[in-house]
């Protein structure tokens, strides 16, 4: 029972990613997560109270891939490290398959609605912390020179989530992890000590 | 009777930003605009084909002002002039108002819809081409250190982007003025020969 109850669930999932990205999050009811996924409304409600609720399970879920993703890139040195994660931003994107539309949607609605806010801010505020406590570890080893760790997460964060936003419109045109690891190239140049 | 069209005009672009940003663009209907903006939907269809070419002739009028914006930053060698508009950059947002959610909403419809994604694609490309000018214009000046000037454009509008996207959720948070000099102090060193 146990088992079918999770098959459920991932099924549930996986039609809404779907759902989600074709036609957008407003536009996606439940009702067409229901039926891409087979499942009767009140299986539906049985694992999620709402939409918001699986729309947040997946941001959870794709959270944990890139955490995991992060961890993976540890090199000895900062520098090494964030060239390892620059390399590996387009992996991670991919990863992303289609929840990227999602989430700038999401991202969008952060902006009118201080609920979905609240959801967003949090991680958002974690990576910047954990990007500072990297830049603050790359000065200890003497890697960077010395600066407020906070604007060196900030200039981190703006361009991983710039390149991602171009990545989005422009998938084909570039070549994205030659260009990230150029990027981080420049990058490192200037927190260098 | 022109200048009473151009009234018109201007009546209904104001109730389009105003409606497209509480509401968001797909939620906003023709009769919203035409209700908030007190005209008929008769004058409304003289002057604009579509709702969408209502969205094009806000988006455009931004890419005005924001190129308005980047000339007036203009000063004597490179590095000036990106450090000056890095310090712009919270009043180019500014005087975005109500339009930035818009125009991720545009975005997200981009990675979705070919045509909009073509009316996207155009400026994105020449801002790109724009910097990449500036970085091959500072390495001639001896400023920078010999790159690919694409590269380097490419970190400059992840960066601008990113910090966008994150002013949205965290417009109260962070001195952005503040946060876009040190980051461009950090892409400075980075590109510095």
């Amino acid at each position: 029972m146990q088992q079918r109850s999770e098959e459920t669930r991932a099924r549930i999932l996986g039609a809404a990613l779907k759902k989600f990205s074709s036609s957008g999050y407003d536009a996606a009811s439940v009702d067409d997560i229901c039926a891409e996924a087979g499942v009767s409304k009140g299986a539906f409600y049985h694992h999620f109270p709402s939409k918001q609720a699986v729309f947040l399970a997946l941001f959870e879920n794709w959270l944990t891939m890139v955490d995991a993703g992060l961890e993976t890139a540890r090199k000895p040195t900062v520098p090494e490290t964030l060239t390892n994660m620059a390399r590996m931003l387009p992996f991670i994107f991919a990863q992303a398959d289609g929840r990227l539309p999602m989430f700038l949607e999401f991202w969008l609605q952060a902006s009118r609605d201080k609920a979905v806010w609240k959801v967003i801010n949090a991680p958002y505020k974690r990576y910047l912390n954990y990007f500072a406590a990297l830049v603050k570890q790359g000065i200890a080893e003497g890697s960077f020179h010395r600066m407020d760790p906070g604007s060196a997460a900030q200039v981190i964060v703006s361009f991983a989530v710039g390149m991602l936003l171009q990545g989005l419109i422009a998938p084909q045109d570039t070549d994205w992890q030659k260009a990230a690891e150029q990027s981080m190239k420049i990058l490192m140049k200037g927190l260098a000590k």
